[in-house]
């Protein structure tokens, strides 16, 4: 599945007809993204349906792109200005601000191409587009990046951290669910089901990426630790404190694997890439 | 045709719930726009089917989103840094990089999601959706950009001009025909003879806007004139001379005519737009 992500991405990538642009596109594209949004995807579309075709792949790579793009965007000295991601320079370190900023745009156009040729190959496919266009756009991931923004340098409380957790992070991850099982043509019941483990494994996900800011290491991460409290970042160790933070997490965790074993459909892959993105020490 | 354009350009900015990035959107958007690119796909729409429905005007406002969102991000400081922008202060001016970096992101997203819900409503228009992708992205206007970077400072030859224009300018002005005529459901041949006449007012559209750099008053034009030239920019002015760029823009704006009045449907508001488009003093 992660073999077929990694080769579409890069053949996608490949029909860039400019070469600077294609570099900038592809280095941060290819800079060891865990690819848990795409498989995510897949697993959900293969749950519903026991199999995933070439449009559900491209559906998983544009769902990487937009994850993509809002990383290099992100990294820009005008919003966090980091200087290193995934153990590598980030993009605007690499190529200049212009050039990130050109590249980010290139990429989230780029989703929508791609999902609009699978929808020209399949125009049922359009429902799962509208998903995730709507996920990551002013009512998902773009508005809490800017809520988030407005909380720099302000304490955030617990309702606050919610709602910019939902929307920044959560709303892909759900979104990756949701399309996935769109794609798969599951009913609006199972669907919905679908949607609702991805809200929690998105907010698992967010929890223990603030928990790994604490606990992990430098060299596991491939960016400093403990950036989060020197940036003074509101996360949900901040807020609420470790042990909550970890017992919290767990609640979660357990929830949405349980969920997913009420489905009753072929659930066995998804549920190991679940466990991937729970388990993740880095 | 106008009016109908501003109306549901306000309305899709208002269905955005987070405020500032709202105010953000609606800043540069109702900044001004001559509303050139939808005027012209809602015309060749017209010209075609002899009407335009409400999802044809959602596609000529995600057009003018995909502008809009160009020009945000064009003006960053990163990129070529100007204050003004239709006689008021740049988007990042007023709101800070980061907003404006966001607020671009959020109105090319936001373009695709009004495209999609058209679709969603009416497949057969995906065909004109994937013409508009294309063309603001990194085969069209994007690349467009990128190569007028590397041009930064550096001297270009007219081939190199003409590619720049070509992508950056003429790819949405010809999306603009072309989506407007498979809206219209015209058939292949008439759908590319319009897409012909976009590249030409395309062209012609760019060489007026650097004659007008040169010849036209700062109060018309809402910015300061002679920019390009004190920012040793590449214009059709600065290697062509600016006899021969009158005398060229005058003879591909009279093909461009031509060319629509060889066709056989009611291209007579098309003709007044295209006129407007060709005589425009700003």
């Amino acid at each position: 599945m992660r073999d077929q992500i990694e080769a579409r991405l890069q053949t996608l990538l490949d029909n860039c007809q400019e070469p600077s642009l294609k570099e900038a596109m592809s280095y941060s594209v290819s800079a060891g993204g865990k690819r848990l949004r795409p498989l995510l995807l897949l697993g959900a579309c293969e749950a519903v349906s026991g199999q995933f075709s070439q449009n559900a792949v491209d559906f998983a790579c544009a769902l990487e792109m937009i994850h993509t793009y809002s990383l290099i965007h992100d990294d820009l000295p005008a919003m966090d200005n980091d200087d290193m991601r995934r153990g590598k320079p980030t993009s605007h370190k690499q190529f200049g601000e212009a050039m990130a900023i050109l590249a980010g745009d290139a990429l989230l156009n780029r989703a929508f191409e791609t999902m609009i040729h699978a929808c020209v190959d399949d125009p049922k496919l359009i429902n799962a587009m509208r998903v995730i266009a709507v996920a990551s756009g002013d009512s998902g991931m773009i508005a809490g990046q800017v809520i988030d923004m407005h909380f720099q340098h302000k304490k955030a409380d617990g309702d606050a951290l919610f709602n910019i957790h939902s929307l920044k992070t959560g709303a892909l991850f759900a979104a990756a669910f949701e399309a996935g099982a769109l794609i798969g043509e599951g009913d609006d019941s199972y669907v919905q089901s679908m949607k609702d483990v991805g809200v929690k494994i998105g907010r698992a996900f967010q929890i223990l990426d603030d928990l790994l800011d604490v606990t992990a290491t430098q060299e596991t991460l491939g960016k400093p630790t403990g950036s989060d409290s020197r940036n003074e970042k509101n996360t949900y160790v901040s807020i609420h404190g470790l042990e909550a933070a970890k017992s919290d997490y767990n609640k979660i965790s357990i929830e949405a694997l349980a969920t997913l074993d009420q489905l009753p459909q072929k659930t066995l892959t998804l549920r190991t890439i679940v466990q991937q993105v729970i388990d993740r020490t880095y």
